[in-house]
């Protein structure tokens, strides 16, 4: 049984609903939230978080990729003749373009408010909350850039590639005050981590449709990303006899709705082409050219893969049979990563036990951390599980329990480290 | 019998070839052929073909919408006693995006080098040569600009709107130092005019097909355009089922095979989505918008309304089985337009005859002109049909038909003035 909920707790999810309506102002535009990776819009993130984080009574930091951390440390007194253990709590500050204000960032809020409540505690243990800087993959196409930082697995290949406006990785992270030269100096291998636990809001119907506040994670889905051009002529809209066309947007239709017929005759499938554009991109040219994206999600990595492999000799047939070239560049892969069962345990025993599990179909930072540390997530219930979406809405009430399950968490961890 | 052809206009058409070149360089970006509406690359074309009317012995002067006008006006001891009587020659010098060398400009140079034939001759008739600033409808999605303004049939309501940069046209035109209160000052109206002639590559098969240099064209086929906008919900593309889904762009995917199947299945129409954008447009976000265009054109005008109108309900059928909205715009309409008999058989006559006769699937500047004043068009042969293209081509040899068919022209309405 959870103990009955401190009052405080609903006050303080109140603070945390202001808070993130505050960094919702920190965008790229005026009208909408769009804040991706090192950014000014970011900048003011970090300045808005890095006061929230000392007022917890944390030191601040800015690693050299760009993550905020926040560390409350151990006491060196408990900590004698023992070597201090680190936890990490987190989620991203980086949204998509025009974005909710709860994906990533209440994660981040919910740990701040957490370390908080034990901040002025004697503490054997230290507490990273990190802020990671990336985790979309809106501005270079590559998501996880923070967390891959922070486990050590960033690939440094990424530096050169350039955003839409011609600005490297590298010269993007010098910039903002980084140093692209020094990423490896951001990772916690080699610390003993007890975990990483990262709240998120589910993004999906699943604890709306149960009626339950949050829940625990059992995995997180598989996903694989290609980009698709379609290479045909450009041609007189007027002119050229539909029989002797070459338009690659027609390709690229055919491809979408190939896409959607896949997805839906395959159970636990989803898949999504976000992007497309087409050149030379006028109403009376006929398209010589069109691109898109594919992303493609399953909770088993080969049926996610013979999809994904399907859907490249679609394309294929779809250009042969209309004399089009088709490229198909593989963007990103991710393999479906469980959680971690023993944190996982151990964060619903402290919650009280009976917390509900459901699976995550999106990708989160906690995959890539899964490799560093044992790794657990814990969902809050979103409304109408819209997210990516101006829509995103949160309960105050479900953001209380949140708090109060990784509190308990915290204590938890504190009181096993006495016993250790 | 047309005389044989002067080795002047081989050497005349080889000049011509080399000023598209030199004019192709008039671009907006380094490594394609873009030239719209008033932008700097436009003065800088401007600035080519005013020194090359001059060469040719023209006045010249630039309307106040942008149009140059290069002008061999009567002698006035010719025109004595009679109200003179003017000539219009010309095509358009603004192309679409990533454009070929030749539409548009190499009707304005064959004009050019035809005026400059007979600079040196006694002249009862007025020639004017118009290089007209708009006719692709690229920057403020509305064309013919420039003839509409010459033919008085400018719509005015057109100046508040704004292009893609935000810039309204009415700005546009003052940069350009023209001005948006006096647009009536460039028409024609009024005038005693014998007609317009304009020669333009065919952008399409036919005469290649015949073995022929040039041809007459009979009619002008008719187009309507369309911007449609479908509106669903964004969403992420990991989290959201596909059975809830509402995709804007599967709906516009749709649309656009509906209008490739639609165009095929009718003889004689052509049907093109040129333009398709989504929003939010992230690869992993389910686009909550997506807007394209539509391009239909008939050499029937109740053919091509019946099928504009099929194809509105079909993007609404589909917005409604998928649960989304659609807003539908029409942004331009264009009837058939047949040339003048009589203009048109002059220069047949004057050539010697014979010339093959065709209809233009492409609108003109010459649709609009047609509304002015008697009007012909004379096509000449490009090869593969193929235009809006860098790879745009045509033939010296043509070229210097093109020519010899135009100074022939004009040497008849010089002789049919004198016996008038």
């Amino acid at each position: 049984m959870s103990t009955p909920r401190s009052a405080d707790y609903d006050a303080i999810a109140d603070r945390i609903l202001a808070q993130a309506d505050r960094l919702a102002s920190c965008s790229e535009g005026p009208r909408d939230i769009t804040r991706t990776f090192l950014t000014p819009a970011m900048a003011d993130a970090h300045g808005l978080l890095s006061q929230w984080m000392r007022d917890a009574g944390m030191t601040v930091r800015c690693d050299v990729i760009g993550n905020l951390v926040g560390t409350l440390p151990a006491d060196a007194s408990c900590a004698a003749g023992q070597t201090p253990r680190r936890l990490l709590l987190g989620s991203h500050i980086d949204t998509v373009r025009q974005a909710g204000r709860y994906d990533g960032v209440l994660g981040v809020l919910v740990a701040i408010a957490a370390a908080a409540q034990i901040a002025r505690t004697a503490r054997r243990v230290s507490v990273d909350v990190i802020a990671f800087c990336e985790e979309e993959g809106v501005r270079y196409r590559a998501p996880f850039l923070g967390s891959r930082a922070i486990a050590g697995s960033f690939d440094l290949a990424l530096l050169s590639r350039a955003d839409d406006g011609g600005v490297t990785m590298a010269e993007a992270i010098r910039s903002f005050g980084g140093d692209p030269d020094r990423i490896d100096d951001c990772s916690y291998r080699g610390e003993t981590l007890i975990g990483y636990v990262e709240v998120h809001i589910e993004q999906g119907p699943i604890l709306e449709l149960a009626s339950e506040p949050v829940g625990l994670v059992t995995s997180i889905a598989g996903q694989r990303r290609a980009s698709i051009r379609f290479a045909g002529a450009a041609g007189h809209a007027g002119t050229v006899p539909m029989a002797v066309r070459r338009d690659a947007l027609v390709a690229a239709a055919e491809f979408v709705l190939a896409t959607e017929e896949l997805a839906r005759e395959t159970t636990g499938m989803v898949a999504t082409v976000g992007t497309i554009e087409v050149a030379p991109g006028a109403s009376n040219v006929i398209p010589g050219e069109a691109r898109c994206s594919l992303d493609l999600r399953h909770q088993h990595d080969e049926i996610r893969d013979r999809g994904f492999a399907g859907l490249r000799e679609t394309a294929e047939r779809i250009a042969g049979e209309r004399s089009l070239g088709v490229t198909w560049t593989d963007t990103d892969r991710a393999d479906a990563v469980p959680m971690d069962a023993e944190l996982t345990a151990m964060i619903d025993a402290a919650a009280g036990g009976g917390l509900p599990r459901l699976a995550s179909g999106a990708g989160h930072d906690a995959m890539v951390m899964a490799s560093l540390c044992p790794t657990s997530m814990l969902f809050v219930r979103c409304a109408g599980g819209i997210s990516h979406n101006p829509a995103e809405a949160v309960l105050a009430g479900d953001v209380a329990r949140a708090l109060e399950v990784v509190v308990s968490m915290l204590h938890r961890v504190e009181e096993e480290a006495s016993i250790g």
